[in-house]
């Protein structure tokens, strides 16, 4: 018997909407049976993605007050932050299972999320309850889990190769941690907003959110939890670069003496099935992970110089935010990890 | 019990080289057993494409006098023109199938293909037995076929949607037939060249190829095929435009008294898996195809004015090269048409 | 003695009105001394627009309803259509001269612009009295206007090259004249638009307006004009293209026997200072031109047919808005027509 | 009277040559007499730069081995690494001026050059007579130089805002001094190569050179004379993203107690004519220096860290190359240091 269960997306229409819908066309045990959205309720899902034309052609989307979430049996919020914290309680006090891909159950710290996101938390008794969806870390709380806090796509970058390191203590205290990272314009939404035009991001490249990006207390809270207060040393500075898909973070380190952080993370992950260590000496390009759900990882030492150079790739919609998300749901539903996600990087 | 068929890629450097191991990869009968490259013998192929790590990382690329294709059930040829019609015979008389993805096999007229070519062919005797791989004309044909001549990615592109017409003899002769193409960069293949330079060809436009592109006969062979003399009218004009994959014809045809192109066409297609036909007053985008193999057609007729306009798009590595190979290849040997050919289009 | 004239730019936080802040940083006769725009009034020019700072640092933006536009010899429009009808008669009246870029006074017939445009225009009777800017068509009667409606980008591109042409009345009569033209994105202004976002644009090409182009009743207009009925026989379809600035007509034409179209554009364009007409068998690239307030062009028949091939390229925002708008100031006040217009283009 | 210098280019076909010829151009005390190429020797040159078509259409490129120098007062050579070292010297005894804008002649210590560059340099002798062209470090040693060598575009970049941090000591000794630099294409220059191809860099992102790259030794060869040992701290990290122009570096910096890098790097460029001091809190974008000769930079402190971040723009062919060496060439002859540099920024 071939099980599968009935899912709902809240907010389809943008760019982690349409990478769940890719993703889970090609998912063995998912049945997607309804989609919402308020600006283009009505619409046929493939009149609106033609590149889901015949996929979907069953799929209208509905107006999020008039769908019926009450069959599913696991729902993903696409939204906007500030929308999840008002509509998934509901869902998830009728028993449904929900996969957030927003920021509002990802920070423990209610206050800390509150100063970070403009918004008084609608629903702070589910942000103790919700389990924060960074599989590599808390594979097994997961699989418990009724509501998953789908990470950030930069905290899904960073924390991804500091893992290792920060469970063995190596980072030297005090000193800076140093994530200089470069993002993709599609991180940024499918909102109108005239900073992504073609225009204003082609054949340019920028720092941005110097000051205070909001997914520093997200990265930070990952460091202190694992080696104490090493999130206060962390300079974590996002730039935006001509991509439409693809992360890179470059991350400086000082380890302390005896940790060799390469043979650390190589043994972390050597059986993870999506985040790949590479041989030393090499750099990994955004597209060798473009389409897929992986993490690729390279780690070197600095030429004459204590400091330890780790680069690390995601595909920003995958898993930086969809393939995540997907594969939360395999773990959080007993269904094989990489069900749905044998996806192969489209290079060129 | 599972049937496999053993395969080798003579030529696997190239793009089309490595968007058939991405689309063979997924395919349940499909094994690759030998890969050869004169340039890279001897790498592994996971690290000459890290796009690909994990998925092959038993292979080694072997050179190509030294590589023992005998025990292969098929091999394509993905290396450029001139290759195949030397090292294809010896194969084939040895009853390998043989998938050609360059121009080698693809005009009936030898002394016309010596015209376009700098060759002199080196086996013409095969030409004759050789089926042009297009299976939306040819599908019959196809599943006879020893020898397949994958179409080009233009002939492809602008064929598909003049089929039915042609079939129909609709258009007014001696009026022009203008096909106005645009194509991505990968298409150019991945040979060094300063003009395919992303300095050069980054936020540039140009045409190219006017005095005679080498897909002009080919394209005028299908033409004159269906309809008489129709590939005469033939105006051919290729232009380079800046994306790594896409292909656009815009097709502005004369049609005679009685015939409407897209009642022709979309019957013609009703049921074909990879050729849709959109709805009337859409415009498909080259993206809405990236990474499938699909050519997605709109068909209207000019405003105030009796000229038809036909849109056609198509991924130039997928349906305009790999992926039509791997629907050819599933003709050939009885497998299902569309096996692992079930790719949504990555969008954005 | 210098003279020079005082300028004001209503509008200027567009992509027009940027390059025309570039354009006449270095006309040794201009003086900027006003600059309005409603969002953004309070605002230093170069806060605005970092690429300005040192240049306009004393210009801050005005609200257009406190700006004072008296003192102006010439004001600009870089707004939305539906703008300079109501507000440039009051200056008009008051004896200042305008170059509108929008598209509020390029039509002669009223119905016709209101049939394409959403608006009843607001200021008829200067419809009239307007000058179409295409100083290579009416150079004369620019010297004498008092208010110039600068063309559209695709209008400068698709007429400059037939001018010749129809003058003569080359044209065979009803046989369909097919403009198929490509457009950077930055011709699409600098609005918040999800259609025009990087992640939607980059990598994709697609046609668009098919059904109709606000700029088909413009081109019509000069065709119609020269050769009569000649417009009737337009096709016109436009293209998305990832560029930022460039355009790119490619244009088939069908001459009557004994025309020359290379002898006849190459004639008329011989000491033009901004049309230049490539030598036979070349193809212009829209970079060539990038930054530069010119068009060049090439000329070709068909092989094998009796059509023509035209290709022809300019920076939309140049010769395509802004340039060619600080070109027609040039004729208005009988400065030398390429003071501060000797632009090199940018390569690469 | 107009005084004007004659000039020579070896070497004009590939990027900093045509940018070169640009900025030339509009320089009003300089004459091209001769440009030279070895592969494009008796192609005119605006046939192989269109862009220029109209501005030197007098000019054909002469065979190295056959053009005469000798009447030339300044002659710069756009040559690949290890040219200039075997034929500027018979200029330069000659007694004409060179600028070298490859890196024959930028590191004083010829075994560290030999150690970086695959070769036995030709002309030691000439290195300690060569003046390294940073003109806002050197600007005193320029104006009595016969032979400038031009800097690197990472050099630049880094450099710039590092010095008056530098000359007071302010770096803290032995904590690592980061620069996280991403460049664009163009910096690879025009040489075929694989690598570089539109399909390969579009939409991807990625480090190199990590374990090395040329203009390590060369920047801290700059930090070592100004603060001793600073560079021994350096880590440099480059990145190549899908720019064509553009140049970005993020500076991380560990400073001493008392010291204010704004402010001090603030005062230093007060009155710099090509080095733009940003307002704090501002992030500067690559465009906005795109075809200038600028160097914008803004500082700030990381938050809640003692680290500062330096964010520093260039366009790397202008003031990382060509516009450079055209300032380095104002300052030898005694001209304007601005003049022909009067360059705005082409945005969008």
């Amino acid at each position: 018997m071939h099980m599968s269960i009935k899912i709902g997306i809240v907010g389809a229409t943008g760019y982690t909407g349409v990478e769940l819908l890719r993703l889970l066309a090609q998912h063995p045990e998912a049945e997607i049976i309804t989609v919402t959205s308020r600006s283009t309720a009505g619409t046929t899902l493939s009149d609106y993605f033609p590149s889901l034309r015949g996929i979907y052609d069953h799929l209208i989307f509905q107006h999020p007050d008039q769908a019926d979430l009450s069959k599913c049996d696991l729902v993903f919020f696409a939204t906007p932050n500030g929308v999840a914290m008002h509509e998934a309680p509901l869902l998830l006090t009728q028993g449904i299972k929900v996969i957030d891909l927003s920021a509002d159950y990802r920070i423990k710290d209610v206050a800390v999320w509150q100063k970070w996101y403009p918004f008084t938390h609608a629903s702070p008794e589910w942000i103790t309850k919700a389990v924060y969806g960074l599989a590599e870390l808390n594979r097994t709380a997961i699989t418990q889990a009724q509501l998953v806090a789908n990470p950030g796509c930069y905290p899904t970058c960073v924390s991804l190769p500091l893992l290792p390191l920060l469970q063995q203590q190596c980072l030297i205290h005090d000193m800076p941690l140093i994530a200089d990272c470069k993002s993709g314009v599609s991180g940024a939404g499918r909102k109108a907003n005239t900073g992504n035009l073609f225009a204003e991001c082609s054949d340019n490249f920028k720092a941005y959110g110097i000051s205070g990006h909001r997914h520093l207390p997200e990265i930070r809270q990952t460091l202190n939890l694992l080696q104490p207060s090493s999130g206060n040393s962390l300079v974590f500075v996002p730039h935006l670069t001509p991509l439409i898909r693809g992360m890179h973070a470059t991350i400086y380190i000082q380890v302390k003496e005896g940790c060799n952080p390469y043979q650390l993370i190589a043994d972390y992950y050597q059986s993870s099935p999506f985040v790949d260590v590479m041989p030393a000496g090499s750099a990994p390009e955004t597209r060798s992970v473009r389409g897929a759900n992986l993490c690729r990882i390279s780690i070197q030492p600095a030429p004459q110089n204590n400091t330890w150079i780790i680069l690390s790739v995601i595909d920003n919609l995958v898993k930086g935010a969809a393939g995540q998300a997907v594969q939360n749901m395999n773990i959080m539903f007993g269904f094989d990890e990489k069900s749905g996600l044998n996806l192969i990087p489209l290079l060129p």
